[in-house]
């Protein structure tokens, strides 16, 4: 039967998949309500609450604000919040000195000065490109000395209630810390493990899908496909995960931050774990991904080369492709399994492979010039005009097809060909398709270098993975 | 005299210039330091102190955390506040008429039940995609649930303490609103506009830079630059943030999503302004930015065309740039001074330039093909053995000047070129060296294709500017 979009039962449905596709998430909400549950019981019992008075409230305030996803991240945030009130609660007191000593009426003066003066101070601090990974430390700093010294100075003796409202945030921070380490802990550094083996296999699907579809026939047609709006391609599941790589950078950033102030754990045993070579290989990775967005310009580029023509390469181009995909497929396993390996073999038949390929451009150059017709620019060059390719007849057929693969022209972002043709005056027409044929053939070359220039990179992404594997001290595989 | 870099001289140099570079930061800086005196002020007189006592330190928690840069994303943040508190408020008050009602004994355990119930429910729900970035509302949610739950089970008269609390956020919020627009307002929109701007410069700056780069000899000769770490090219301002670029989209969402919230202010004036369509116009020119990554990547291959053959596409190549670069540059100085344009004329050169550039690969594409050595792969091709291009003594110098171009080879990412030679066997170097000449030709076909299929998305890019010109109702400009 028919289910509405927004009935409950697939709400229920969808939220059941999200839960499942990630367990860590339902355990992060647990742990949350039993953190903020067992700072709340220091209130709801008696006994507790008599010890540390109204001031307890800020430990519920600290678990709610502390409590991260990760380990790691509830550490530097806890560290931050300590530090920032620390700092807070040393101004604090030390300003209600001065102030004290200064009599009752310059005192309200010199404390608004004092609040203004810190706004405003830590405020253009956090603009600091170096210090705003802490502007969560600015901000507690801030508030916290507004809360020490304006109700230190209604209420009466603010040292007390410095004192108390610190101790109670410690108790929240290390509430938040205990819970947080000891149940199911989700570590940072797992994540970001996991995340860079994750980013290498798509990077090896993509380029698979890619290259498939490249020598797909009337994979174009769907006109579904040539109206989507750009940046969007619902039939490429691969190469939306690998364009996401490209924006992968801040994340394996902040993995990498909270990773490190992680203690051994897990399969990730010594002191100095290298966390920051993962981020290296992942830049590497992604100046490989931006070759793989290069090819995938060129499947959705303007100028197409015609699909005959593409099929000449096919084997070659596949060949390689498959060799390259294996590869890092396989580094991604190696990495995955904390194993260290050389992959000779690998590299070498992927670089035959490419060699092949490089090969067969060579010999079958002249196809990529449709209408070879030198023109004499260098006087040593006597050459006699170069002879057709093929019969008039045949060039008829190739202009043919080159006609409709202009008609099929997958439009980016969401341009339709007749549009396209539209625009140009039919004076601009002509000479632009004749130069077109041309370059729809270089078109393929591109293609071909591109890829080359992949595999390329791919030796420097074994040199990397190479470095991350003595550094992080991967056992040996023989 | 020299000068430490650490000296507090240095130092206050840094701070002043980083105030200068943008003078909102020190505005910034003092709105807040202004806004936090406001509200503190509540608490310095008697007589606003007399009416809300003690709660009234919320609104100084409020102001602390509400306040942000610019006025979109304070009405965000404050919208986010607001409502968490709000439904924290409901929460709370609801569950204590149902807890009372149950009796003294059971009443701590429901309490205790709610606040482990709400924090396990709001952490699920700030994980799930489309609600991330209410994160700050379900965190304001939890906490403040929990305080007044807690402390009007403590205190008594659990309705009167949450009134009081949503009072002094109100107070906070509106402070820190007021003090937000009325001073020296910081528009998320003008920096949004500004940004896509700055966008399009760079872009257009990078691709000169690279094209300009790319024909300069012995560029490659620095030994620093090609010892460097990846990802790091000093010598190349431009492209730095022209990469910027390729990660701006979260910056350029969050900035419009802060501009929506933001009413008509200054050179924007009309309700339901399309700040979305800034981010589409920036998704375009991101690809436009993939493939001067892309042109950038040809320039940092391994594989690397000799500079007499660069030389020969110089002037069409250039020309071509130069007029992309121009077309880009008009783009952005229109839309900094909002006016519509559809450079109808500009857009022409640039398509006939491109065109030449076209018809001169088209021409001279026998050079691209060092042998030509044509294979009979169809029965139909009767070619007699095509000419070999220049004598022997030409063949050889070309063979010489490639070798030099080897040994020059740009290493990417800092593999020098004796260690690339040392890792193939004797066997494997020489085929691939043969290779490698006519693929290092076919990789001025690549940049040349690259750079046309630049031009190509440029279309699309003028077409996006047009519609963003339309719907923020652009002057006409005749």
């Amino acid at each position: 039967p028919y289910v509405n979009e927004l009935s409950p039962r697939r709400w229920i449905h969808y939220v059941w998949k999200f839960a499942k596709e990630d367990t860590n998430r339902v355990t992060f909400a647990f742990k949350v309500g039993f953190a903020v549950l067992l700072v709340s019981l220091l209130i709801l019992f008696r006994a507790p609450y008599e010890v540390f008075g109204t001031s307890i409230i800020w430990s519920i305030l600290t678990v709610a604000i502390m409590f991260e996803y990760t380990v790691g991240a509830t550490f530097n945030r806890g560290f931050n919040r300590a530090l920032g009130s620390l700092l807070a609660g040393v101004f604090a007191i030390a300003v209600i000195q001065v102030a004290m000593s200064c009599g009752r009426v310059a005192e309200p003066y010199i404390i608004g000065f004092s609040i203004f003066l810190i706004g405003a101070i830590t405020s253009f601090m956090k603009l600091w490109p170096s210090l705003v990974p802490y502007e969560y430390g600015f901000r507690v700093t801030l508030f916290t000395y507004c809360l020490i010294i304006v109700s230190g100075y209604r209420m009466g003796n603010p040292i007390r209630t410095a004192m108390d409202r610190l101790y109670s945030i410690a108790i929240g921070g290390i509430v938040a810390v205990l819970v947080n380490v000891l149940i199911l802990p989700i570590w940072a550094g797992e994540q970001l493990h996991k995340e860079l083996v994750a980013c290498f296999n798509s990077v090896a699907d993509s380029l698979e899908e890619c290259v498939e579809k490249y020598f797909r026939e009337g994979g174009s047609d769907d006109p579904e496909f040539s109206r989507t709006v750009m940046d969007d391609f619902p039939d490429e599941p691969a190469f939306k995960k690998c364009r996401e790589i490209l924006n992968s950078s801040a994340k394996l950033e902040s993995l990498a931050s909270s990773a490190k102030w992680e203690p051994p754990h897990g399969r990730f045993r010594h002191f100095f774990y290298p966390w920051p070579e993962y981020v290296k290989v992942g830049a590497v990775l992604r100046h490989c991904a931006y070759e793989v967005t290069a090819l995938h310009g060129c499947l959705h580029s303007e100028i197409q080369a015609p699909h005959n023509l593409r099929c000449t390469f096919q084997p070659e181009i596949s060949d390689a492709t498959n060799h390259a995909a294996e590869l890092i497929r396989t580094l991604a396993k190696d990495i995955s399994n904390m194993k260290h390996n050389l992959h000779s073999s690998l590299l070498k038949q992927l670089h035959s492979s490419t060699e092949r390929l490089q090969r067969s451009i060579d010999m079958h150059s002249y196809l990529l010039i449709p209408s070879t017709k030198p023109f004499n620019i260098d006087a040593s060059f006597k050459l006699k005009e170069c002879p057709m390719l093929g019969d008039p007849v045949q060039t008829e057929s190739y202009h043919e097809s080159m006609k409709k693969q202009q008609r099929k022209l997958y439009s980016w972002p969401s341009r339709e060909v007749e549009e396209f043709e539209k625009d140009k005056t039919d004076a601009e027409l002509i000479p632009r398709m004749r130069a077109f044929e041309s370059t729809t053939a270089l078109s393929l070359a591109t293609f071909a270098s591109l890829l080359i220039e992949f595999v390329a990179r791919i030796d420097h992404l074994v040199d990397a993975v190479d470095v991350l594997a003595k550094m992080a001290r991967f056992v040996e595989d023989e």
